[in-house]
């Protein structure tokens, strides 16, 4: 390792390689509740200091792992067998926004929500918004297919990447898609590279689509007294023409979590909320507007509220991205998971987790995109309470078998990592595997590129 | 290969394997100018006979061809290797249209016009439309990745796509993808899939998106005394806010040969015309439609005029609709290319191609979906002039060099097939083909589903 090391410094300068054992903490976890130790970490700043990384760890047989900002939920960067960790944060520019294409080039360690701002300021917009956008990054966003609350209206990363520079397993630096927005020559590799979670390649720079910002946005608040009807009215609405731009959903103790913490103003009594905001032209939001609003009462809504002004437009947005930091208040262990359902199954998935629920005693919310079927149950406990964490891995696997069960996916948007591989079985049967399994090992002879993810590991 | 005709019959009946020459004929041509014949033609009615047909020809290393309504424009369906024919026609059956969930499920040989009727019975859309879209089969239409006019607001085949099955080349039922609209579990192998010319897998079900039905549509025809001015107002219409649903372009030989075809009523002495629809909420439209038509003026149209009833609106799609036909009138061998570009450099493209058309004394006609930068240049000439031949030949190759020159690629909706093979090298570099035909033989190892396609012949 030492004469890697040497190597890597050669490739990027000596203050780009950290070897310090609190560097190399740092670089160890993510967003989920596990951790492992890099042998070293290396911050390259073009794509050809990536190339000659990724062909030295070829030449030396070293796993890597490609990482943005650390905020994946199911530990998709994790170091898992030691090795090298490649950090794209140094190459941060957005490199061009074409209002003519509609499009942005930028390097694969652009924070989302810089680009959000960057876009606005050209009068355009870039849909996807993980919940994390102040801080990941949109080179992490298309290796996991990064979703947020726009999915419905808008689709996820994958439906924003026309195309992709990547450095490939072997070292090669390759190109993908382009600015068109047809685009049919050979294989789309555009659309497998992004979700295949850094096993196939490292992205150096992305081409993403925008959209004009809409002209105007109508934000409701649908207050329940039962959850079940909250989900009932997500299937509604669906089938009333609108579709839109996001659809949201809070529980009890979500809202009751969020508003102790944030001191946002919800409504503490209600079952469930609904956060549901449709965008477009002036005239026609307000139209839609009035149709969730009457579907949601005909649902069983109690009221229906609309935000009057930025102002309260923004509490309600600050409430829901103030989830997570709430729900740790209660326990500090947070399993997030995002077993998406088909969306007419909201309903039923809603029933079903809280089954779970009160089978294995867990404190379980339920939150997130119910408009995409895409909910986020989200499991509070404490890691060092063993008997505890038992349950809630009964839980978790009950969870999935749940939503597989109902026609949906063990993950809607945080990708499969490490944490979800041991589950791939239950929606997947072997020739399925064994599909993906040769296309890596094609593509990844050595299997040095982020090894230990997506597939559980092989016996050998 | 009496033998493996005698399996055949085993597998799908007597009557679904046709191997007499009259028969094998009708198998071995598509929309191009090229045919080949078949050993055998076999039409398999489900899933299992698919996959027990992909079987015996990878026990007797036999090509296999799948098919649908050849009406492919790059001869991705032509049995170039002989072998066998797989035609999916007779699985033809809509089997859901969900509502709820916004979706429908067919079969491979559905007519796209036939689910975008069922589709608009249950007051929904499927947007991609080929031009060939009463005749044309979904599975042909995935396996191209097919667009059609709609592209710049509503997007292409790709992103309707939610989930597929498949028989792999070797055989097996796979599932990938399903029902929701967040998925990230595993590789992307429906969009993998999309676009992949029958090469890794013959699609025997397929999930599609559904939109809700736009309540409103306005449709504005601009009328130009100068070609490069309509291509300007392409790119001016992309940074007025308005995402029109559609933006076509005809050029003066392209309205001069479809009104003296089809008696539509075009303004005959225009250098060009842009067909520009705006769809969504009613009130929406005509405020779009009116920054539309105010953008178009100030680009320098003469005149913008709206379709004022359904039946103008109807005329207008009927000329666009009949070009091909109108052009083979000239000539007979129309040869119709997609060469694509960004948006932006439509007038630039349109430059190059006037100067190809003059500099080798070519029929060249423009027309198509100038909004998505996929102009289809068309040839009309005659195959059996030699002399001319030669010159269309060097004439298509620098539209391809023109097109990807301007950061375009060679095909924006009508696939590689065999026609494009051959310059594949223009767009792709060796490592961005070696990467392509990893892939391919990862998961055809014996080569056997659709040989010659994509890539150019291995010389062994």
């Amino acid at each position: 390792m030492r004469q890697v090391i040497k190597q890597l410094t050669e490739i990027v300068g000596k203050n780009k390689v950290l070897t310090a054992p609190e560097e190399l903490f740092c670089y160890g976890y993510d967003a989920t509740f596990r951790n492992f130790t890099p042998d070293v970490v290396v911050k390259p700043r073009d794509r050809n200091q990536v190339a000659a990384i990724v062909k030295l760890a070829n030449e030396k047989g070293i796993p890597l792992y490609p990482r943005g900002a650390g905020t994946g939920l199911s530990g998709g960067s994790l170091p898992v067998r030691g090795g090298i960790v490649i950090v794209l944060t140094d190459m941060n520019r957005i490199l061009e926004i074409d209002r003519e294409n509609l499009l942005a080039v930028v390097q694969p360690g652009v924070v989302t929500a810089h680009l959000h701002q960057a876009a606005e300021k050209e009068g355009l917009f870039y849909p996807p918004d993980p919940a994390s956008s102040d801080a990941c990054t949109i080179g992490g966003n298309i290796a996991e297919c990064a979703g947020g609350p726009r999915g419905f209206k808008y689709g996820v990363t994958r439906d924003y990447v026309m195309g992709l520079e990547i450095v490939s397993p072997t070292g090669e630096i390759l190109h993908a898609g382009g600015k068109t927005v047809k685009n049919v020559s050979g294989y789309d590799l555009t659309r497998l590279l992004v979700g295949s979670e850094g096993t196939l390649g490292i992205i150096t720079e992305a081409t993403l689509r925008l959209i004009p910002r809409p002209r105007a946005v109508r934000t409701l608040m649908a207050v329940y007294d039962d959850l079940l009807k909250a989900g009932e009215s997500v299937v509604k609405i669906s089938t009333s023409g609108v579709i839109p731009a996001t659809l949201e959903i809070m529980d009890r103790l979500t809202i009751q979590c969020v508003t102790r913490y944030s001191g946002c103003n919800l409504p503490q009594d209600a079952e469930a909320i609904l956060i549901i905001e449709v965008d477009g032209m002036e005239s026609a939001v307000a139209q839609e507007a009035d149709i969730v609003a009457r579907v949601c009462r005909e649902a069983g809504a109690r009221e229906v509220v609309a935000a009057q002004t930025p102002d309260e437009r923004e509490m309600i947005w600050r409430a829901r991205k103030a989830i997570s930091a709430a729900l740790v208040q209660i326990k500090p262990t947070k399993i997030s998971e995002d077993a998406t359902v088909p969306r007419s199954k909201v309903p039923e998935i809603i029933i079903k987790l809280q089954g779970i629920r009160d089978k294995y005693g867990i404190n379980l919310v339920i939150f997130g995109h119910a408009g995409d079927g895409n909910l986020h149950p989200n499991i509070i406990a404490d890691e060092n309470d063993p008997e505890e964490m038992q349950r809630v891995e009964a839980a978790i696997e009950e969870i999935f078998q749940a939503a597989v069960s109902l026609g949906g996916t063990l993950s809607g948007e945080h990708g499969i990592g490490i944490l979800k591989a041991p589950f791939m079985h239950l929606e997947f049967g072997p020739h399925e595997l064994d599909f993906m399994r040769r296309i890596k090992d094609a593509l990844d002879p050595k299997g040095i590129l982020n090894p230990g993810k997506i597939f559980q590991e092989r016996k050998v």
